[in-house]
């Protein structure tokens, strides 16, 4: 997407692949800042870091970061060395682990000398697959935004929990893209932004992207959905999601569960958008089955922002002797979810293997 | 309540009612400040600014703010000013217009000449009053919990949104007077303390007042009391209020609602803490008839805490361009409330009026 008219990507290859380069997302809202990743190590400590996040970004994140560390060493032991570090990074994207695997399977049955060339070839491929995925849930989703916008004959008012936008992706995101796609179709249209405690990535990241395309935002505090909702503020409610399972469990940015609640309990459509490889297929019930990440608890009781000097910097909020905790994720049960849109259709969720025979 | 060994109210008369003094509440939980209110005017300005803040302690500070306008003027105008000035200041609390009310309605029948020191005595009979209510809560909610740990045989956790501890009252508080209650008893107990965005009132003031006090608790941000509920790690979730209606409506700080959708959907109990100045007999639909006020979208944007340095800073947390909306509160609709915990006794929200015959 464009950023003050640039296009950009998230990630892309540097140098004919002796490294890769990505937008620092640690560092956004407030500076923009381009980093440049030589080694898989790097790219390991960019995922975990969260310079790059979201779970179609980490994957193809991840298919580079293998791919630089072929041209490091190419071995049987140089491959099972990269996956382990890659896949011990985040343990709640199932897309992490599928670009690992999908890399690993291409590779471990050629020759050494051949499998950096390869790997670059494939860790690209998954990036144009990423976009052409995003793409396609753009299309199936403005086709929602379509009938929904024909039935209420006024502007949209979309809410968004997080950041599932083009920065989450390679390219196009996964719940902005159907959003993008009514706005660029000339569908008026608002989104509420829930600013995403602890990390922020709604009013950091998803308020940051809105505002460079142009697109009609408020951001909110991750409290406040709820009582819009009762007020008929929201329309729909669009997310991302870091893995489903096979029944349609949605897995997403810790907080996403209280606002399908929400949601349901308001007639409001509730919207997961998902790329397949979002979708795990060995799982069932996300609740019991999927773990989820307890990140540092420092994460809540320290925030990043702009000083008035326009200096960056962190201000503690704790008491001093408090304690806190901080799980990334929570479930979103499918009986609250509206529909899955996928790049090959919107769905029930219970309806998801009819969708991928 | 004690802080640091030292026993305090969050208000109190100074000089023989020459002013009051006040627990500076923007401080808290890095500065402990007090500050002297000499005029109705500094009074007023203090609870717009939320120095004091919570429903019981703006109708008791709105109360004492009367009785320094009667020292200065006494006339009829002056007591219509003094009332009109202070019930402007914030829309939502029930708690500020009936202690206003109540005021004149002694104040205005006597003679000027009376008014100022009635008007003394009848400040400080509000604030012991409020104190006595909270102290009653604590006890019917003392009961509660007994019969809680007695079924669960394991420590407690208890988790409470924004802060409805003594520092939102005159003294004990009304969500937490239980929490006190039952700590002090020795029932062991943990309390998941929501952060409570965008003032941030869990996390600066209900983690200072409950690690003053010595009771285990953990800071988490809003978005994640849904997920520890799914895990079973919540036995009860208890709140105050800023107005409840007649058939049990609850008002009370933005996010509560979807807190009580959670516990709804996790057979975790509910309850709201309410003395019964914060009843409004004369409403009854809480959503459509309770006035939410919104708040500066700066509180959105800008976030106060505490540098390395250990300077107090604000920063800003929006992209530039980037607006933000504030609700300040939202309603939990009767039927999502399991109980109501008041001076007089525990009630489900659709009996309220025979606990108040």
């Amino acid at each position: 997407m464009n950023i003050d008219g640039k296009n950009y990507r998230t990630i892309w290859f540097a140098e004919n692949g002796n490294g890769v380069e990505i937008i620092d997302q640690t560092q956004l809202p407030h500076r923009f800042v381009i980093l440049r990743l030589n080694r898989v190590e790097e790219v390991a400590r960019a995922i975990k870091n969260m310079n790059v996040r979201g779970a179609p970004l980490i994957g193809a994140a991840a298919a580079c970061g293998m791919a630089l560390a072929m041209r490091a060493a190419s071995s049987d032991a140089a491959l099972a060395a990269a996956s382990e570090m890659l896949c011990a990074t985040r343990p709640t994207a199932v897309n992490l682990r599928w670009a690992v695997e999908r890399m690993a399977r291409l590779l471990l049955p050629l020759p050494p000398s051949q499998r950096a060339e390869a790997a670059i070839a494939e860790a690209a491929a998954i990036c144009e697959e990423d976009i052409a995925l995003n793409h396609g849930i753009g299309q199936h989703g403005l086709a929602l935004l379509r009938q929904l916008y024909a039935a209420k004959q006024r502007p949209l008012n979309l809410l968004t929990h997080c950041n599932a936008g083009w920065l989450a992706t390679v390219d196009w995101g996964t719940a902005l893209a159907p959003i993008y796609a009514a706005f660029d179709a000339g569908i008026p249209l608002h989104v509420w932004v829930d600013e995403t405690r602890p990390r922020n990535q709604g009013a950091a990241l998803t308020a940051w992207e809105l505002g460079k395309h142009g697109v009609p935002h408020t951001v909110i505090t991750d409290n406040a959905g709820g009582h819009l909702m009762q007020h008929g503020k929201v329309d729909a409610v669009t997310v991302g999601a870091d893995r489903v399972t096979s029944r349609g469990d949605v897995c997403n940015k810790i907080g996403t569960y209280l606002k399908a609640l929400a949601a349901f309990d308001n007639g409001v459509p509730f919207y997961a958008a998902v790329p397949s490889p979002t979708i795990d297929w060995s799982l069932a019930d996300g609740l019991r089955e999927i773990p989820i990440e307890e990140r540092s608890a420092e994460e809540v009781a320290w925030i990043q922002g702009r000083l008035p000097s326009g200096a960056i910097a962190q201000v503690n909020l704790l008491p001093d002797g408090s304690r806190a905790a901080n799980p990334a994720f929570d479930v979103t049960p499918a009986r609250l979810v509206t529909g899955i849109i996928t790049e090959c259709g919107v769905c029930r969720p219970e309806h998801l293997r009819s969708l991928f025979p």
